[in-house]
């Protein structure tokens, strides 16, 4: 436990120096880092191997392992998404909504750092550069803690990013890599209120739900997708064909992807058995209701849980639905908040949807797909919260920021 | 907590009414509960007494009981406080940054409410009628639990909200209040992730503290204000005067009163004394440095313990500081991130104290005592946010909504 104090002390004390220094200042950091990752990727790559064939031997799986892997293309990009965020507008520092009271009080909002931010995240060690970056781009201290299967491969971009802060006379201690991977060290990560403004989980929904648990430090939760493409009776059926295709197939295993398709029942004997038709070429599974059973032979049985799962996976759960009405109370009693869509040419049924939906996005005619950080406009992402507090959807530079009031004033007083 | 569960799903279900109703309803609905405050004052009166009577037996102190007292003025002003928040703009439904992105996407947000809100409160029961009304124009259902001193009072008002959704063709579950004041049910309150989407503590440190510490669903904090005024060198006396002495004795038991006073040396010798004999006379304790104690012999030592404390009284802890910077350091050390004044006329010296002190509200020449809903033009108040996450400072009706993101498309598909 000392050690993390004194690890949140020393996140503190920089977070004071980061939310003090310019943009360009912090941009010149972005890029000396940048910089040396690829002078120094041989030193990446030969600790990268090491916790490979740890990986190996331990028997990880072949998605683990590649989520673990780096590679001259994986380093080269994480290089150029510090040039990207170097790119981005500086959120911190602007002043919002100034106004003067009856009283002379000038009083406004001024943007500034959270402070120190806390990350807890699973293999993929690009993670490690990316969110170092949109923290110190936003102002503010972080502290690392990833895997234990990355500890090699985190420890050397930590260093070259260290480095890089050296170089610039920036304190070190802005970036910090807990090197302890113990669950314990983890739980007393979780506690550390003193130090910690903010907790954000990366990873798995084990990973989520422990530190939703466990946490008593603020937690924005991020990621699970439970996502519905809804075809509704007025659908332009072109449209609703590629949009659920491509919400389910363009990249099954991530939180945006579509998991469930409803079906308004007055459409269903066309639109089923043509979906039905384009998603067994993209070899996906079809867990159906009875109804869908009937139109696509090859469909197997949606369990009750099934329209609860995040698939993940070339899986798609189909049912059919008598309303609109229907189709929102499925959303709302199976949804996990995240994305949902209907497709339909009608305006009115499409504002009651959007109105009667309270996910994080709710689309009209587009693919669940495009839930992202990057397609939003934000220019990078640190990831997408499910949650309603402070941030909700793709989270941005400025999602790491608070506001502090300001205001001026003359003597006044209150009587 | 079979019993929570079934609360917590007739407000879920209440949410979803109260998200799509317009203003001028939710407006008719307030109005309705102050014509029935009035009318059944006595009724209200009659249950309070027989809570008073109660802690009297029991032996409460006298600022509880009067804490606890309604009388006839108090039974008005919560009428009032309704019809103000009746006045109020309807945050809900306002779109934000509507933009089209290059693949012809029109992205923007939408402000909705945030759902269900749980309040956990102390004994004033002009709360329960405060944040009811808050909730309502937000849009949000709202679960209260109040303390168990003041169980029939809080029944009796509720009961009167109750009357006043009924009689407006609202679910009488937007508001709800927990009859089991137990602290295990409380605790089942703070667990409740799948209903409740934020937990409000209101009351004392150890509520607060209980709140963070137990609670799984997210908290927004509130309340606890150790508040600085920092005289600089460059001060005009008069104002330093004037502002420390309104912030310390003009309400000393809340959480913007000051609690420290820091002075800088370069004009201790003359200030000191000045505002010692101004403290002296309003009946204020000094606890004193070294230096603070030469100059006023009546001055007690200011222990360690004594810069961090809220002493919600008429005790004042005075500091003589060599630099601006040890002000600042003091502040960031010892504060709670409330509240922080510094008196000055040197523009640059300001400028660098609202840069350098990150609390939820600085000032420059004015008291914190207005940190407050009202002096802060938001018309209302449903806490004072010492966090950072979503709401930071006074929170008013837009701090009890949340944005979605909305999305209209033309069969857009990622590639």
């Amino acid at each position: 436990m000392s050690h993390l104090i004194e690890t949140g002390k020393q996140a503190r004390s920089a977070s004071y120096f980061l939310a003090s220094v310019s943009a360009p200042e912090k941009n010149k950091v972005l890029l000396t880092v940048a910089r040396n990752l690829r002078e120094h990727s041989q030193t990446i790559l030969d600790n990268n191997q090491a916790d490979l064939e740890k990986a190996r031997q331990e028997g990880l799986s072949g998605p683990l392992i590649d989520r673990l892997l780096l590679n001259s293309d994986r380093i080269e990009s994480m290089a150029r998404g510090l040039e990207e965020i170097s790119n981005l507008e500086d959120p911190v520092g602007e002043v919002l909504g100034m106004k003067k009271r009856p009283n002379g009080l000038m009083i406004g909002k001024k943007r500034v750092p959270l402070g120190v931010i806390g990350i807890i995240y699973e293999s993929r060690p690009n993670v490690t550069v990316d969110v170092s970056g949109l923290c110190l781009k936003s102002g503010n201290a972080v502290i690392l803690r990833g895997g234990k299967e990355a500890i090699r491969s985190n420890t050397a971009l930590v260093n070259i990013i260290r480095m890089g802060l050296k170089e610039n006379d920036f304190p070190e201690d802005a970036v910090q890599l807990i090197e302890d991977t113990s669950r314990e060290c983890a739980l007393e990560l979780m506690k550390l209120n003193a130090y910690l403004d903010v907790l954000i989980p990366r990873g798995g929904s084990g990973l989520i739900r422990s530190v939703v648990e466990n946490s008593t430090v603020p937690v924005i939760e991020t990621g699970v997708g439970n996502c519905h493409i809804y075809v509704d009776q007025y659908a332009d059926p072109d449209k609703a064909l590629s949009i659920t295709i491509n919400a389910k197939t363009q990249r099954p295993g991530v939180c945006n992807a579509a998991e469930t398709l409803l079906v308004h029942a007055s459409i269903a004997n066309e639109f089923i058995p043509l979906v039905g038709e384009q998603l067994r070429l993209k070899k996906v599974e079809i867990r159906g209701d009875l109804f869908v059973r009937k139109l696509l032979p090859y469909a197997v049985a949606a369990s009750e849980e099934d329209w609860y799962k995040e698939f993940l996976d070339l899986i798609l759960a189909v049912k059919v639905v008598g309303s609109d009405r229907e189709a929102i109370e499925h959303i709302r009693k199976y949804g996990s908040g995240h994305s949902e869509c209907i497709v339909t040419e009608n305006c009115t049924v499409a504002a009651n949807f959007l109105d009667q939906v309270n996910s994080a996005a709710v689309y009209v005619n587009a693919s669940t797909r495009f839930t992202d950080g990057y397609e939003f406009g934000l220019g990078a992402e640190i990831g997408i919260s499910t949650q309603k507090l402070h941030a909700r959807g793709p989270m941005g530079l400025k999602e790491l920021t608070t506001t502090k009031y300001i205001i001026y004033g003359n003597g006044q007083i209150r009587i």
